[in-house]
């Protein structure tokens, strides 16, 4: 489907016009909206608007890095839209080609982020708005809705520490297994973006940004914070997985001494009750009076003073 | 609650007046304090002040990074005030904006650091003070205040260094890893303030900061300690742990070796036991005169011999 | 053997003419192609086209890395084309020498790449086509051949990823090395190919590059994904695998409490057994009429409690 | 105590005069050592140098991280004097006032580095000397003695390393960790050193020293050479101790493998004589005239076997 | 030893003339080679050459980092000599003064490399030939080493990697470290090495170099190349002992898995066996016909249970 919003010179909102018969010259300025466009609409990027082949062949496949290239009459911004799903990140482009007195948006799935400023567009006082400033809104809408997913995340990871007694190991461990991959997943949106929008800040090619620097430096700030906050994440996440592999070897090496003090102190008196078991004909002890009771002793000594040995070398702290 | 000095033209000092009523043209410089303010009082942010809403925005939502942003009549900066409670790092945000004949700073929780500087301008000989020293005064408290805190995790480190053989592993381990959280969650605040005072003193917008750099220099060699003794602690962490670990699995190999020795001497003894424990009718040994001798001379032969076999393997040390 | 096409100066493509005999001015330009070229005919590249020795010896000697050298009349670039064979990178090296009016190719090993450029060449509307076209073209068909042995290697992660319990861990950790091994030797081709792409986007020297900015912008695009893809993918496998050795420990602490369960529990009853089996003469318990009981019952009573106190310490967790 | 020595006009070189009674102006260059100085005479700072607050505060708190700070007259520079004592790298400062005609020493602690270079300026040719003179020969002195340390550090390392089978592992790793807090503590003292030298020798603030670049470029050397030493330490650290964790658990391996063949062969045979030293009265088994022999036939058999099987699974390599 | 080649203004080649007695202006250029020179020898450097005593220094002591050092009328250049002798880097000095019309080499131990040239100078037509000339030439043969040192390293690499099943693991592991060892010795040869030629290409004050640009960027590229492979093979060598270690672990876990199974079947049939070898008067069992074959059928029971139980938890994967 596709979108027109169009200023006219005359200061009047037009919607609703087949972007076929669109006299372009008539407008001040005008957004285009490709909501997931046929193989049809999306010719018109090339016969209606003249765009650049690599510019659409960005367009049409799927998940490109976050960039921005600068061409004659246009600037052409691929972003990328997060959400999470079933503890996976999920990634969607939303481009943009934005002009002097026009901003073209391409998006194969639909964009909560675009209807909500293209709404708002048709709502409020139109003096306010400009392709850049309809740029920013959605930027910014973009950029916000990062923010949940780790919020999530360090949630599942402030969980994750607390519960370091009570839940099973192994699936904390998956746990931690799958946000670390969320957490490099998002890395790998949210850096490029931080570097647009650095590039943007720092344009000699965006006078018009340039001009509301301030909107875009808030964005800025938005990227690096959360930018942090992985970095910042992903070490906690080794940190616990690290401190779950300490603990473990800790008891292993308990459950290591519980083993060997048991069969150290049982090995030794079940030979000897194995020696009084046999069935030699000659064996001296088997007949005293007080040979059994002697042996009983005898046991009761040894086993005491393994206990104590092991007791006196700290097994049992 | 709203809090106001100011330095009248004829160099009084007038403090307690509200600010709904003031004329700012009758002062050298002011000194704003929004401490803990209402939402009506935020509003004067944006109505008396004229203050951009991005800045006003970074004011009310909590916990920005820290950093600055110039504006046209004023530079606005966010900082970060630390405090340690119960092994976690919490943090506040100081907001200033700081312009040519004024000084407005803004928190939503009470500032020790504020309050400190408030007393010292009121007490004082009122010609040394002006917006950029009060700011400059405020942060060196705000980062004078980052190093009790590093300073008690690394006596914390030292303890646990010390107390290597004589504490539980289980709570050494947790110990170290709350540590590694708050050095982390520290970083997040001392690396930002060090790049916002780098900018400040590389700045060519802030002329009269560059008149006192030595001052804001004496901060950031602060900072660079901060930030130096947070990574070296992050890896002596790492080390102790890795020491920790080491040590544990040298520990099991040593209890293995026990628990093998042990079975080992033991196991084929109890076998030899256990076969003439048999109850058939033919067993030509158990008739002998000296069987049962004969039996126990083999086994202490056998015994002695693998105890002695395992000596020469090096099992004992 | 070399190949050759040469536009002429009147527009005419010729093809198939030895090299020796060829007066290089009637052509407005022409490709020569050196495919697995012999020794003999590796000397054209000294005394046909006079390249410099250094040049020359890079050709020859085998897997260089990616690099451009600037000379007088010409620039040489060198490139790795890369498939995978059998759990193996194997890379060939294809080098360039672009000028104004011509474009040499070398390479030891036939180069699909080469073959399908030439061939469009040939077929399609000669005007479209100059030396850096032909030198984009190729070039962009090597780096798009990356991709399908960076998505092989992301389907086996993924295959890894949902095998975790099914398959056995050898296996899996076999696989996970050699894919690492993988990643380390494509990286070594994608970094320098995409720092190749960097210096000829921001080259003073390569004007007619210059020109078609956005073709190369779009390769180096490619280059900037993957080589995010290597790196990601590589801390990804870093992340299975020790994902793999937590689990183990895990495991083998789990083996462990089963083991010493079994062994504390039937220890010390076998010892009781083994107790009343010995011959004594005098075992006044032997005689008693519920002895047999009484030392089952304690028996029992000695297993069950045993039972109890460790699954009080949660070890059937 | 506060020493002087004054260059006269006159080329005289004067000493043991009270600072107090001095007129600078008589003198082409003096150097005044603070040496241990008590509160009193540090107030010579302020009172007669004029030195700025702030490089006075850094005089006499302890322990900032070498720098250098430009002021109007002098570059003040702090620098670390190191030791080894006890395994413990014991750091004191030592500060640097240099100006045109004169150079200001202070130290907490006596100094050896000065000391020699006092004594040196007071026996040679004073034509020779200058305050930047003084400052290379100390500076050059204290560099040089960091030397020695990580020479002793490396000597442990090959001790280490070559009784990588005589020594307790656990000394040998306490060691190793030991070790490692020297050269973090070391490097945390190294590279700032380094970067002030590198400030040095590219200020445009340092006429003198750009004359006598070559000079400062040698300390440089040295300090570069020593923060590779330190890196390189300290990952040679992290292999030995990873060598000795792999070889620890690959122990464990091999002991728990004699466990397991010692108990898979004895468990079996000793249930069997078990089973024959059962007293039922209907045991056919027990009456039978090679019924003994059959049994230990049968013993042998089993213990064989679970022999031959263990050493083909490669149990015994 | 002193070497003197003199190219005369006549453009004759002169050699085997003693240092003392000649007159430099007569030369065109020269080159005299310090081969192991005596402390007399040495003495040349500062009387015969007026070289800067830093310099010198530099030339005696030995091991410095490679590095380069402008002074007015040359350039002093530390070089590395390498080779492997027993799995360890061996590293000797060849220093190089360079000016207009003279090149100065140095070395405490002989040098193939200037050994090579050296009789090329005097072998081949002299014209093609001056200081710089010489430079490069030995600087390429000195480079040139390095790979063979690399390449072994690199097929030691492969042998372990195949031979991972079937050699000891202690040996394994041990080679590793060798290897590990010897290429962060390597690092700290090629990598100052790469830093210098990076400076000799990027320099100013070396006009006579950048005339020859593209011979030093061969060698740079050589050096470019050597760094990349140390850093992957040290990549590779933690591979391939975490790998190592991950079979280990496994293993481990495998051979408790064998252990626990055995200990647990056998353990309660023992005990079993123990209570019917018990010998109380009255014990009705022992009395049954078929009490002897129903215990056997409930061992067998017991035993086939366990078995089964341990097969479906998947411990015989
Ligand atoms: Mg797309
Ligand atoms: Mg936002
Ligand atoms: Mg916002
Ligand atoms: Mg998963
Ligand atoms: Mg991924
Ligand atoms: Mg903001
Ligand atoms: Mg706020
Ligand atoms: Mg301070
Ligand atoms: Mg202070
Ligand atoms: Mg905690
Ligand atoms: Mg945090
Ligand atoms: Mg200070
Ligand atoms: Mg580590
Ligand atoms: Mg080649
Ligand atoms: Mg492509
Ligand atoms: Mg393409
Ligand atoms: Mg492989
Ligand atoms: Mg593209
Ligand atoms: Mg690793
Ligand atoms: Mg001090
Ligand atoms: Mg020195
Ligand atoms: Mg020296
Ligand atoms: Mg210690
Ligand atoms: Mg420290
Ligand atoms: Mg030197
Ligand atoms: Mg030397
Ligand atoms: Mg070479
Ligand atoms: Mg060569
Ligand atoms: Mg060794
Ligand atoms: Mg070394
Ligand atoms: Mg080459």
């Amino acid at each position: 489907m596709i979108n027109f919003i169009g200023i006219t010179n005359y200061n009047h909102l037009e919607t609703e016009i087949s972007i076929s018969n669109i006299n372009f010259s008539n407008y001040t300025w005008f957004w285009v909206d490709f909501n997931q466009p046929t193989d049809e609409e999306i010719r018109h990027l090339a016969d209606t608007f003249k765009f650049h082949p690599l510019a659409i062949e960005d367009c049409i496949y799927r998940l490109q890095r976050p960039k921005l290239d600068y061409y004659d009459d246009y600037t052409f911004f691929v972003t990328h839209l997060v959400r999470e799903e079933d503890k996976e990140i999920i990634k969607e482009e939303l481009n943009f080609f934005v002009g002097e007195n026009f901003i073209v948006t391409f998006h194969h799935t639909p964009s909560q982020e675009v209807y909500q400023v293209w709404e708002r567009v048709l709502q409020k006082n139109i003096e306010k708005w400009d392709p850049y400033y309809v740029f920013y809104r959605t930027l910014d809408k973009i950029v916000d809705n990062y923010f949940p997913i780790i919020y999530k995340i360090e949630d599942d990871l402030n969980k994750i520490e607390e519960n370091i007694h009570h839940k099973s190991m192994n699936l904390l461990l998956n746990e931690l297994f799958d946000i670390r991959h969320m957490l490099l997943n998002l890395m790998h949106t949210v850096n490029p973006m931080r570097d647009v929008l650095y590039r943007i800040l720092n344009s000699h090619r965006l006078s018009k940004i340039t001009e509301r620097r301030e909107y875009f430096s808030d964005i800025y700030d938005h990227l690096l914070k959360l930018s942090d906050a992985i970095m910042s994440d992903r070490e906690l996440t080794a940190d616990i997985r690290d401190s779950y592999l300490s603990l473990n070897s800790h008891q292993t090496n308990n459950v290591m001494k519980v083993l060997t003090i048991i069969t150290s102190i049982f090995a030794p008196l079940t030979f000897i009750a194995g020696i009084y078991g046999m069935n030699f004909e000659n064996m001296p002890e088997l007949t005293w009076k007080y040979g059994y009771f002697l042996t009983l002793g005898l046991m009761g000594i040894m086993g005491v003073s393994m206990f104590i040995w092991f007791m006196r070398r700290g097994w049992f702290k």
